[in-house]
């Protein structure tokens, strides 16, 4: 597995060519968003070696802030270019993409092997109820915006954009030292004993370089999805929902359903829900704070279609992983809610 | 009780006769509506002999075929007149009314008989979430109804609601092949040993005659609803909602009842939840592709209200029977939910 | 604790020497609305006392009404001014207070001091599934009234209003019946056996004397509400939403933090989740119905900001005591929730 993601870096050095020699866009989007995947997974394990070094608190303070460094790049870019409506759909796509499609994958992937598996419902509950605090940070400003008498609406909906975003970072950074300082218990051991196998210069040269490169190629992706979406008649909604996600949430795709193989469903729901609430709580309102600098700053006004999206994710989720056991079929159900939200987004024209 | 059955067979001549000599709507209505109750309780008891002789994976596709049998064909018979109004609403009343007037009647029952009442969470639940997936596959698509640019949205929700059918279909058959086949240990024993009373020659002919009377009386039925929502001044979305539904239960809400008073509680579960997954994840979609073939087809989009009502009924459902437990309240709960919402479809004009 | 509320009572002479003397309406209300604090805790305190002695099934009734004393005669005297979006405001404020403001104060209170707080879930929950029918029977109003045809439009709702609001009280009387008559044993013993330590004249004169001087106090906040609202840039569903609310469930806030620091949590849970559930199921309808008498009749339909900040609220509490246990983090979100709602409110112009 280690050896393919390493083959695979060869394609940053090629994304870089194509897009010297300026090969089409959709080739160039391709290139981008494949060469993404491998960096995406040593950005990953970087930010592991280094927190495994570093003690609890600044080790989940690292995780937190390179854990979807990918979404992060790629959204900042997007912002640069003022493509607001590609950030809130690939944020969309992220939340519902490891809440669906890599829980899924792994709950069917696990049932195929076991009939029945079982996992920490405290633990689980705790991102779960997480996650529904954050479809009530974007859902109060959405209904503000559509409510809030026109003459204000806004400048209103821009400080409750900013306030909100404020909270829940503030929360996000509670709940990291809720799992790491005052109830490490309720987590999975395997992920407290981590042992650390790099040194710490090789893990932030790793660090440094998969970040750098990640934020050129976000930088080629991003300016591409234009081109691609009028050329292959797909929405940029579609793009930023299925594609973009899919691509920044590869690494943790993968990992999500090794564990779940390995009846280790502790680990893959803590990927999963864990990375969805991450990007819910902290990179969507990063995102909103730092748009601020951009000439066209982007509230956390969603759009209806993918605040239901969003909702129903969730509830499904809670629902599945509510009692602590999994099977095939609940894998298939969120397979197929992924299914149903993905085609609504591809003919969303 | 089968007696009374026996007898009220004698409502399908009669309703016959009353069609000929052109009885006035409102009695053909009611003829034709009482005439359905012992048919769809001959067509399930027919289908269980059958199935009990056939093995398990041949009847389970039995039971999701004629398990709502009248459904369906009042269905057919109403998209044939193009009632298409009449059809979502049917289909609305009659997962509304199996959530809540049937189980809300076999709990409140049952616990006025034993203080608390106890059944198996897992199966409970696992209906839950294919509950709650029925509930995405339908928002969806009213949603992107609803925020689709209104250029290509008849054409685009047309093509999602035959996509969205036919993932349904394909989920419910899954479900079967998971309650027999790989997790039938899940489910009440009670569901499992059925011990056939009938031959094969005698369930096939009753299932034949019982489904041929059912079919003449549905279409009596659905072509008298335009004149009774007139004479009456009823709506036909009541009339739908309320009196269709529960015409077409009757036989759920009899032995639901039967096993709540007998403390079999995980038999009533299954009989009332188990009903309304299948008319939400099984009859809406085959009506859904099956209305392709007549001049208005329907689509998967349900107006605002409906849809309301199926959320909230799956919701409080879930919340009531995510415990394992239920008493006499939580019937009284689920009772006065259904006449909220049935009070709602009467005066909503 | 006791003194500090006694030494309180002041207050209510001097608000009404300051409306004979006519001071500015924003001394009037701050003075008003902290005057009604200590009166709301000697109406509970007299309501306890008199139950005590009354027996459950009288005692029951008794808190039903009482309860809720401030919330009512707020209400009412808003009913009388006209001031009808004030009072949904409150009861959507008293609603969302309690749930998010009373009950995460609570916990993260208690989580501060024990590490993990378990308290009875099938109590917790019951009163849960209470607060979900009161959503319901809230949201189909509403709905309703977006959705009818505009003909029939305001006499429809102005019945459905009524009929849902004897159904929510019956059912709240039925809840009551429930908790003392017929299944007391699964709601805490500490609130079963309360030693009355008053003479039932006594109760009855503090409870005359009390209701009375709310009475008045209410009188006097209310009239001070539009001028406060103009002058101060505040909009009334602010004030309504949290002021009134804060005001109104001051008395329950106290006692509920008490509790939690005893680690009481099933009391706790009770005075915080009791009370939403009392406002929603019976001061709400209550008003509705007593609103007939007055010339501006209220319907039960609330306006879309505050059925979202009701249903989002009702959610996050359900997923957090759902699992019988509690921790800083817990009440920490429920704080961020009310944080999030409150400044919304606050903005909504």
């Amino acid at each position: 597995m280690q050896y393919f993601f390493v083959a695979l870096l060869i394609l940053t050095p090629i994304t870089v060519a194509g897009s010297i020699v300026e090969l089409s866009p959709n080739i160039l989007f391709f290139l981008s968003a494949l060469a993404i995947v491998p960096l995406a997974k040593f950005i990953g394990e970087a930010t592991e070696e280094l927190s495994a070094r570093s003690g609890p608190a600044s080790g989940g303070l690292l995780t937190a802030t390179f854990g979807n460094a990918t979404e992060l790049l790629i959204g900042l870019f997007a912002l640069r270019e003022g493509l607001i409506e590609v950030v809130k759909a690939s944020l969309t796509g992220s939340i519902v993409g490891n809440l669906l499609l890599v829980l899924g994958t792994a709950i069917f992937t696990g049932g195929t092997r076991y009939k029945t598996q079982r996992f920490n419902r405290t633990a689980a509950l705790a991102n779960a109820s997480t996650l529904l605090l954050a479809v009530i940070a974007m859902t109060i400003p959405a209904i503000f915006f559509q409510t809030a008498p026109s003459a204000s609406r806004s400048a209103a909906t821009e400080s409750l954009s900013l306030l909100v975003s404020l909270l829940m970072i503030t929360t996000y950074l509670a709940s990291v030292w809720f799992a790491i300082r005052t109830h490490p218990y309720l987590f999975s051991e395997d992920m407290q004993h981590y042992q650390a196998k790099w040194t710490v210069k090789k893990s932030i040269t790793i660090l440094f370089l998969a970040t750098l490169a990640a934020a050129w190629m976000s930088d080629i992706l991003v300016r591409s999805i234009e081109p691609v979406a009028l050329g292959l008649g797909w929405t940029q909604l579609f793009i930023g929902v299925v594609v973009v996600a899919i691509v920044g949430n590869a690494a943790e795709h993968t990992s999500a359903i090794l564990m779940a193989a390995k009846d280790k469903m502790d680990l893959a729901l803590q990927i999963s829900i864990g990375s969805a609430t991450q990007i819910a709580m902290f990179a969507a309102p990063v995102l909103v704070l730092a748009s601020v600098l951009f000439p066209h700053p982007m509230s956390l006004v969603f759009d209806t279609f993918e605040l239901a999206a969003i909702i129903l994710s969730v509830l499904i989720v809670n629902l599945i992983v509510g009692d602590g056991e999994s099977n095939w079929f609940e894998g298939l159900q969120l397979l197929v809610a992924y299914a149903i939200i993905a085609v609504a987004f591809f003919l969303h024209a």
